[in-house]
C-alpha cells in the first residue's frame, strides 16, 4: 500500500511550507535547527491566543494570526530584542476551512516581510474545544545587554510608549459601547503594533510590555524591584481624553504599549531613540520607596480604582 | 492603590517558579534568556496535547505532564539531541483546581530531574473549552550533527526501537476492548518513554518517532527521501502477538519508539548503542526504489491495512 499524504500534511505543505525560514527543514521534520547570529543571546518567549478570549470567533484571520505574532514580538521588544523566527501550534476543530488557512497563513507571511522573521516550526491538531494558537517567538541581543522586569531604582522616571488603553477601549468599541466612526480603536485592539527598537539597556533599567493592564503591570515591576511608584493619571496618554473612560485606560489590557523605567539622566537618549522610530514616549510617573502603586488624579488626590487589571484565573 | 498579584500570578509562583532553570528569570519576565551550549547548535520542537484527543479527561495530571514532555523529547531524540529546557503554555478553564495544578507541577518536576531539564518560561490562559498544553522543547547537537527525516538511501536498513503498537493497545486497553491486567499497555499509552541518546548521525542516516503509526511515519520517511519500503509484517516487535491486533499494531499511533534508517554496514554499531543504553532494536525492513510502503505478512503476501494512520484534519 502507498500510505497517503494526509489532509495535515497537505495543509501544512499549502500554507506553511512557503513560510518556512532557514532551519525550518522545510517543515518536513518535528524539529528544526536553530542557529543564534554569531555573538548573539537568545531570547524565548511563548504566548497563547484562545478563541473566545483573546480574539472574537468573526475576527479576520490575517488579522488574528498578525495579533498573535504582534503580542510575542512585542515581549521580545520589551527584553531589547531583535526578532529572529517563531514556532506555531494551531489547535483547531476537525474540517478548519481552508479559506480560513489561507486567509491566517496570508497574515502570517504579512508581518513576517515586516519584522523580517520566518517560521521555523510547529504542530497542528484538532480540538473539540475553541481555536487555540500558540506561538513561541526568538529573538536576540547582544550577551548580557538583556532589559529585564526587575531593575527599577528609586527616582527613576516612568515611561510609556504610545498611548494607553487602547485596546480595551477597542474591545468595548468593537462591542458597540463607544463610539468609534473611524474604526482607529477596533484597529488598535485587532492589530496591536510591537515597539521594537525602543528598549536599549543604554538608557532603559527596566521594561515590560502592557499586556494586562498599566496599573497591574506597573505593579509587577515595583514587585520585582521590590519598590512602588506613583503615576500622575492626567499625564497618562490616552486616545478618548474623556474622564468616564480614564479607568479603563489605566487598568484595561491588551495595549502592547512599553512600560519603560529609565534613571532621569537618561531623558534625552530615550527621547532621542524614541523620535528616531517615530514613536511618541511620555513620562507619566515616578519609582519610589513605599511599595504599592499610588495613582493621582489632575488635583492631585489619590484615585481608587475597581479593578486592578486583568488575571486568567 | 497597591494591585495585587493576581490569581494566575500565584499559581505561577506556587507551582511553576520551583521549575525554572537558568535563564527562566524566576518567570518573572515575559520572556527568557537561552544560552546555548559553547560549541553546540540547536533543536527546537513544540508539541501540543488537548484533553478528550491526546489524553483523557480523568488521567492522572502528573501522567498528562510527563507525557507532554515526553512526546516532545522524543522528537529530540529522533534528531539525536540532548534536551536542556522548555516552555510550557497551559489553557485552562478558569478556577482549574490547585490539587490538579500542584499534581501536574509535580509530574512536571519529576521528569525535568530524570531527563536534566529544567523550565525555561511559558504562558497561561484561561479557555472556555478543553484544557490544552504546549510545550516547546529545546536541544542541543554538535553543530550539523542533526539527524534528518530525508537520507534514506536504497538498500538502507529500517530499525525500530522497543515494541511497536503499545500506544494504541493501551488506549484500547484504556477503553476495555482489549485484556491488560497488569497495565503494561496502559502504562505505555500514558507515559511514552523517549528514546533519548539512541539516534546517532555516526550510524544513523535517517530518523524520526512513531507518533502516527508505524506505515505513515514510514511513509514520510520515504517520501522525504524519494523512495519506497518493504516492511515483514512478521518482524516488527509487538506486545500483543496477536493477529487480530495486528493492523492496529501497524497503523496506530502514540508509540513514541524511534524509527531509524541505517547502512547495513552500521548494524553493529547501532547495535552497540542500544545494548548501552539497554534498548531493543529490530530491523523490520529495507528501502526501496519502488515508491510507496509494501508491508508483506508472513507468508510473503503483500497486506491491505484499512487506515494508513492518524491525520488530524
Amino acid at each position: 500500500m502507498t500510505p497517503p499524504a494526509p489532509a495535515e500534511f497537505g495543509l501544512i505543505a499549502r500554507h506553511f511550507r512557503p513560510l518556512a525560514g532557514p532551519g525550518a527543514l522545510d517543515l518536513l521534520d518535528d524539529a528544526a535547527i536553530l542557529a543564534p547570529p554569531p555573538g548573539r543571546e537568545l531570547i524565548v518567549t511563548v504566548d497563547a491566543m484562545v478563541e473566545g478570549v483573546h480574539f472574537l470567533p468573526d475576527d479576520p484571520p490575517d488579522l488574528i494570526a498578525r495579533k498573535l505574532l504582534r503580542v510575542n514580538l512585542s515581549d521580545l521588544a520589551a527584553k531589547g530584542a531583535v526578532p529572529l523566527a517563531y514556532l506555531l501550534t494551531l489547535s483547531a476543530r476537525r474540517g478548519v476551512s481552508d479559506t480560513w488557512l489561507e486567509a491566517f497563513a496570508a497574515g502570517l507571511k504579512q508581518d513576517q516581510e515586516y519584522f523580517n522573521i520566518s517560521l521555523l516550526g510547529g504542530d497542528t491538531t484538532s480540538t473539540p474545544g475553541p481555536l487555540s494558537l500558540t506561538v513561541t517567538a526568538i529573538g536576540h541581543v547582544a550577551p548580557g545587554a538583556t532589559v529585564r522586569r526587575a531593575g527599577a531604582k528609586i527616582g527613576d522616571a516612568i515611561w510609556v510608549s504610545g498611548t494607553i488603553g487602547d485596546g480595551a477601549l477597542g474591545l468595548r468599541a468593537i462591542r458597540g459601547e463607544l463610539d468609534d466612526r473611524d474604526g482607529f480603536l477596533a484597529g488598535r485592539y485587532r492589530l496591536p503594533l510591537p515597539r521594537l527598537g525602543l528598549v536599549d539597556p543604554a538608557f532603559v533599567r527596566a521594561a515590560m510590555d502592557v499586556s494586562d493592564g498599566l496599573v497591574q503591570d506597573l505593579g509587577h515591576l515595583c514587585r520585582a524591584a521590590g519598590l512602588g511608584a506613583t503615576v500622575w493619571a492626567a499625564r497618562v496618554p490616552v486616545s478618548v481624553p474623556d474622564p468616564r473612560w480614564l479607568e479603563t485606560c489605566l487598568t484595561g489590557g491588551d495595549d502592547y504599549e512599553l512600560l519603560m523605567i529609565a534613571d532621569p539622566v537618561c531623558e534625552t537618549a530615550l527621547q532621542a531613540r524614541a523620535g528616531e522610530l517615530g514613536v511618541a514616549v511620555t513620562r507619566i510617573g515616578t519609582i519610589e520607596t513605599e511599595s504599592g502603586i499610588r495613582v493621582l488624579d489632575a488635583a492631585s488626590q489619590p484615585m481608587t480604582l475597581a479593578s486592578g487589571g486583568w488575571s486568567h484565573f
